[in-house]
């Protein structure tokens, strides 16, 4: 009965999600990342294997870093009329990849990525990335929700989106991974979004999507890492606050960064306030972060990221 | 049967609200809004007059427009342990008020007002107001949303708020302005924001809520004033784009500007990544406005308004 | 012979700041800041007291910290008219001040504050400092130029301000100060700037100076605290970065902030970009807060700053 | 005499530029920039040509304009083993050039191009701009600086450039442009930079200098075009004021964007502190735009830039 009552809506967003398909369907493109020791002839070497099967590039872009002697590249080409059918691709490419020792991944812009989010009490990043996805900014699937409380079902509910709770009790927390990997594997999961969770993640979880979990802390990296960054941010008397999303890795905060931004505050701003002002902060932070990584243009090296614009 | 189907959302939603309600109602303030010609005294006065009724001022704030020889002020008190009840306060403030040619407004913190919203097709704007509507953030009520437009019912529906189509055909503005009257009338509104309305209103629509209609305009005006901002703003190559939200006037994109801010492009950005990034810009800038409206901290004079912060 | 070198110089410096010496003198203001505890009746009070002598109030701004019941506030009145000296100002406001509890200060606009810029190599924040100090910008006097280094002497020559190189040597660093200590009261200065000075002052010497120390440190605290910030948000790869106002206390780069700010960056910038960025920024967030300070724009409490605006 | 003053402080500029023309010699590098109609093999050509004469490229970066079917491109490449002497590089790229319908242009990074400095009597951006070009930001020669007012004579002396006053009468002005253009020719100069030059060049002179003439304008352009920017903001009751670099061309204010940005003012903020902040706004858009421009960043098309970051 209760999936009656979201007809009207679930057939709004079907409507949505369908037009958004077909306009996104119409972009047909492949997107190729390469990192590797620099040197020369690469940009030909990539430019004339692209050539030899027809690719049309509509973007191209590269990044050296002298200190560490290191390219990268993302290049994104039209599918229409490039001869050389993706399945194929690896083999074709890989003499150039094996001799320039690149460490490189293909993707296509049609096959949209598999994205889980995880979620505790606080809802406005949720409710933010789930308003972008259902109007199509968000070129991805969303096919579960997971929580460790109960708070948010009915934003799930709302944009029609399965939602797990999962206990995370104390002393309990590798259990309740378990449950999480499997429905995660069962899911087809590509990526991970922390939507705002308040659980520390293990190296063993971490390990599984490494540079795949996307974090927002409300707190501009690396100050007030760790705990409560408003309470402390507002006892520090800074003038702007910040947020931060970054990529998960076992030490806490410490991630390679995808995006920061600020606001300005003022004495006259609460504690509340600041609370207040950081979440519009969180959810542009994070959302800017999460499209990037779906059109695959974040770069991981060195603990930092190259963001391709 | 419908209906049903909201129900867990309902419960939800009123629970929130429920918890807001009273953390708000636990906020017993009245803010006194003055404007009047500059002279020595005024803060004496002011403050004097509070004082004897026994008023725990929480937060004062004045301005002086040197050139106009303007005085403008608002002052925000505690009604807990206030000895002069509102109903009498207009009596009793009305010598000072006289003697000083003050135009003046009280308004009471515990009663929210109520705000009309009118929307066309695109949802974005109405979705971030519903959004934090709902979270607390915004202390109103809404008791209708006018559309032109059936796009964005199920918005409405999920935040169960009532939702009227009033159709706006060519050469019968006039009527669809009679029939929202009506309806505006009837729900005793005291607001009204445009959240991304498509019609031009007319000036004795306008007369009747002045400065009290909140307009987005999605460009840095004046700049791009008038239609298809974003295109133009693309074509003439800008560096920046903007939002900027304002009262209503009988002038087009002319009244006086609450709150404006930009967001950077660059060449890489098409014109649909500009009307993307515009669209958070919208959000944010209209908000804003309008919960300064809702606090009582815009005080509008020639053609400008003061933000109390 | 060298002096006459400046002489067409020091004739136009001499004719702008001439210049502006009248057009301020004509601002004959005095600014009253005030902080304690909080209570009813204090905004009345204050305004009775100046009313009483006839004070036409310019500006008025005042701030309640709720959590620590203090109230602050800051009040700027036209000396035209004002029927109290301002030598008989403490003796008169004494009664209001010892009921309430008062700190309180005096300013009078017309008096310049007397400040000693202390610098070492860099001198970005230095000649922009200079540069507003002669545009008149900057309301004050600026006596003395104390370096460790003879770098910045031509910037003093060419702004006609004695500058006095002072070695700072390993384990005599007391000698140091002493001698400096001499020099700033001997030129009777009343606050100073670190512009970009790269020695870490003694306990005894900053406080002889509480509050009237204001540093530019090169990030945006409190991340980055210490050496070589930009060296380290480079490597952190932070996608912005910042620069911090502070008054010096005996904790490094912990004092209460008066000003911050950011600049974005990408993975393109390379250190020496981080670096020519971030001087754009120090020279901005500095010369900002030496002028709230100048103004008598800022109280300090509780290691945090309110800025008057 | 006058000269003798100045000894120590020229020594001091000496002895920078000397340290700046070291690190920048050693900075060997070529620029090449190119506009064509998209099409496949672009890429591939240029890197197979430059790859055939041994370059390391450096940096490569390109924009495709996909509605007008445009291809732009930067790449830069170090000229240590490159093979290719520059001055056969025209003969070499030709066919290339021809069989694309290139627009190109070869740049060295070694060759700093030549800039004369337009200003009347503002002195804020000229100041910036010599501050910069003497720490060796700006990497330029400034062989003149011309002014219809003798005020900034000063700076120029300090700087130790050449300053040379021409009057522009009413009715006159065809007349003092014959003697720019002279002086302009006389000096080689390759591009200019109006730093608050209060007179509108004649479509003849701008002619000469086709996208070679920058303009900082005080407004967020296009608002606030023509005269009184300042002004008319305060007027209209803005709440962000702007300042944008563009190059001239025959229509006022109307030319290809370069850089824009904005800052924050409010209700509290005078005409006069409009004019202060944008001051800082104008200096800073100003040395942004000089300096892509030096570095080759900046391709006009469609009335537009394209600013290779």
């Amino acid at each position: 009965m209760a999936r009656k009552g979201f007809v009207h809506v679930g057939n709004k967003v079907s409507a949505i999600i369908h037009k958004t398909l077909i306009s996104r369907m119409m972009k047909n493109t492949a997107v190729l990342l390469v990192s590797c020791p620099d040197q020369k002839g690469l940009v030909a070497s990539i430019a004339n294997f692209l050539l030899a099967h027809n690719a049309n590039i509509l973007h191209a872009d590269q990044h050296q870093d002298a200190e560490l002697n290191l390219f990268l590249m993302r290049v994104e080409w039209d599918l229409n009329g490039f001869s050389l059918p993706l399945e194929e691709f690896a083999a074709a490419f890989e003499p150039i990849a094996s001799k320039h020792e690149m460490t490189w991944r293909l993707a296509e812009s049609a096959r949209k990525p598999r994205l889980a989010i995880f979620v505790s009490k606080f809802d406005h990043c949720l409710a933010d990335l789930l308003y972008r996805y259902q109007s199509g900014e968000l070129h991805c699937e969303i096919p579960i929700i997971l929580s460790n409380h109960e708070d948010t079902r009915w934003l799930a509910d709302t944009y029609r989106i399965p939602f797990q709770f999962i206990a995370v009790l104390k002393n309990a927390k590798e259990e309740a991974e378990k449950i999480q990997s499997t429905i995660l594997h069962r899911e087809r999961i590509n990526f991970i979004v922390l939507a705002r969770y308040m659980q520390v993640l293990s190296p063993e979880f971490i390990r599984q999507y490494e540079n795949r979990i996307i974090n927002i802390h409300h707190s501009f990296l690396p100050a007030f890492h760790g705990a409560k960054p408003y309470h402390r941010a507002f006892e520090r008397g800074v003038k702007l606050i910040g947020a931060t999303s970054h990529y998960v890795t076992e030490t806490l905060d410490d991630g390679p960064i995808i995006e920061q931004d600020v606001s300005r505050i003022s004495h006259r701003d609460s504690l509340e306030d600041l609370i207040h002002k950081g979440a519009d902060l969180e959810k542009i932070v994070l959302s800017r972060a999460v499209k990037w990584h779906i059109d695959n243009r974040v770069l991981v090296y060195a603990n930092k990221t190259v963001v391709f614009d």
